[in-house]
């Protein structure tokens, strides 16, 4: 691939681009990313719960990335994109910013390639994810979250070493790798009516469009944002790419102010809507998972989860296939990530 | 199968005995099991996380039974067991006694079969559980604990409505279908150089012994239990069964105060070692599998895992294989259950 001045990895970086001048993520780039990422990420397990069914009238299938490598989805991304890299490049280093999934994802991916990595982390990140990143072999940088411009320290720190920055959504390996969760999720179920994903920068979602509609025509994809950092559904709504406040809400990996540029040129496309999750449903999704799935789930990774349970999706999907009798829905839910500490799982639900 | 005057369906009700009298559980039984089971019990996910396979210097396989219908692997023997009951028998009725897992499993395996459960629990139960019980069709009939003899009311009722008596783990039914983790997991894995069962009454590791050991000869069968409940490790130092006092541990699934005669005629054979845990082992374990592996444990469930995180089994097992160079030794490891409550797992890790 192609490597800009800056050592970046760009979205300049694929041969095609979509109509809005960003590069085209194809079906092809998820299923390129599922080759590179075979025998590296968990295939992770897809999850039944005849409770849940019931609870909910469908059939029911939980991807459950809280498994994957670092215990997050993030890792398919960061791997897929630095596994891009040349040797050189590889030899150079990467540089990540992210407080939270990203940076571990981007330390282990390089960690598997024989790289090295940057990550600029806020100074007030909790101990658990700076020991987590740090324990890859990463080097942290830390910043004034109140003062100081992640996104521009990044840059500038990738400009100055000759580093690789790898963005945590806006850019086409990253969104072909997060894409691989719904080809192994329907390689897996077959065909799907409907697909629910968490939106937060929209990487996971765009990849997930990707590859969902690809495999099944006519699926609903569903979008999942927090009430507080509803972004991507008014952007939706506006037709073009929309800032919200600073979001507060538990769901950190989902407080995000507005979509990506390239995700949402994607997501447009493929989004049938967005629906919206209380910061409570989160914790009830949370419990549900703790007590009858036995999984333990992260706010962000419950929230497709709490979408379901609180009836937020409704209507629920009609069951596409034709020459069937009439049968309950059968809908994919992304559980995206696991990473909370069990202090930290005591403070939401204790 | 022969049913016996009392509608029982106790260790006669099979054709072939051991060497002391006691009725055989063979791999084919087990197969049996697995095919009976197929489409109705969970085929759980086998877990891998590199952390732990680091932390041990092992290849670490977690077969996740925390995942199986009811929140435990008892749902397979249960099942089994009244899989095979005649269809009058079935009409009416089975009885079994159980303040955990096997009360549930009993009454869903019944709900399944169109069945009807009459389930014996101390009165003094948690509401959870009898809630649970009760949420699949079961009547419940409690009795005290402290004046009341649990299996002598379970018998006489039973009789009294001539209903089939289910045991908890004393029945080769049960015992064939519990072995069906094992069959499942090395299926997956292949060959292990040793495997760690949780013993409580002995069902499950009897029957999984009898699976693994039949697929990979030479296989180390190593059963884990309370350090306060070490009833099986006593009774193989002595060559017979004994009584411990009763258990005070966490591990509400392992407090058994002696074993079974058939599990133990069949563990003595097949059981290489049975080590101890400590509650703050299987407390520790319990917090990693929920931080690290991001599952859910009971504290029996997570006591195999405990005993290898503890440095309990010491020295590991040395690869088996030849003709190949030395690797870190493959073991697998038994999650038998996730069924606690958030309130109780806060007060046990809180």
């Amino acid at each position: 691939m192609t490597q800009n001045p800056h050592g970046s990895t760009g979205p300049g970086s694929t041969g095609s681009t979509g109509s809005a001048g960003v590069p085209a993520v194809t079906f092809d780039d998820v299923r390129d990313a599922a080759r590179r990422l075979a025998g590296v990420a968990h295939r992770t397990p897809v999850l039944r719960s005849r409770t849940l069914d019931a609870l909910v009238g469908a059939e029911v299938h939980l991807k459950c990335e809280n498994f994957q490598r670092i215990g997050a989805f993030k890792f398919r991304g960061a791997y897929n994109a630095l596994s891009r890299l040349s040797p050189q490049q590889l030899a150079r280093g990467v540089a990540g910013y992210s407080s939270g999934n990203h940076a571990q994802a981007v330390a282990l991916a390089a960690r598997e390639l024989g790289s090295h990595a940057v990550i600029v982390m806020p100074e007030d990140s909790p101990k658990s994810k700076k020991d987590a990143t740090a324990g890859y072999g990463a080097e942290i940088l830390t910043y004034d979250r109140y003062t100081e411009d992640r996104a521009a320290l990044g840059r500038k720190i990738a400009e100055e070493r000759g580093l690789a920055l790898i963005p945590p959504y806006e850019h086409p390996h990253i969104i072909a790798g997060q894409g691989t969760t719904a080809l192994e999720l329907i390689e897996e179920t077959g065909p799907l009516d409907a697909l629910l994903v968490p939106v937060g920068g929209g990487g996971l979602m765009a990849g997930a469009a990707t590859a969902a509609t690809a495999m099944v025509p006519g699926i609903r994809m569903i979008g999942v944002e927090p009430e507080a950092g509803d972004d991507t559904r008014r952007s939706l709504a506006a037709g073009h790419r929309v800032t919200v406040p600073v979001p507060r809400t538990i769901a950190d990996g989902q407080a995000v102010e507005t979509p990506g540029e390239l995700t949402f040129s994607i997501n447009r496309r493929l989004l049938d809507s967005v629906v919206l999750v209380s910061d409570d449903e989160i914790r009830a999704a949370m419990k549900l998972a703790f007590e009858r799935l036995k999984i333990v789930t992260e706010p962000s990774g419950a929230s497709a989860l709490a979408a379901l349970l609180a009836g937020r999706i409704d209507p629920l999907p009609v069951p596409g296939r034709p020459g069937r009798s009439p049968h309950p829905p059968r809908l994919g839910v992304i559980i995206s990530g696991g990473n909370v500490g069990l202090e930290r799982f005591l403070e939401l639900l204790g």
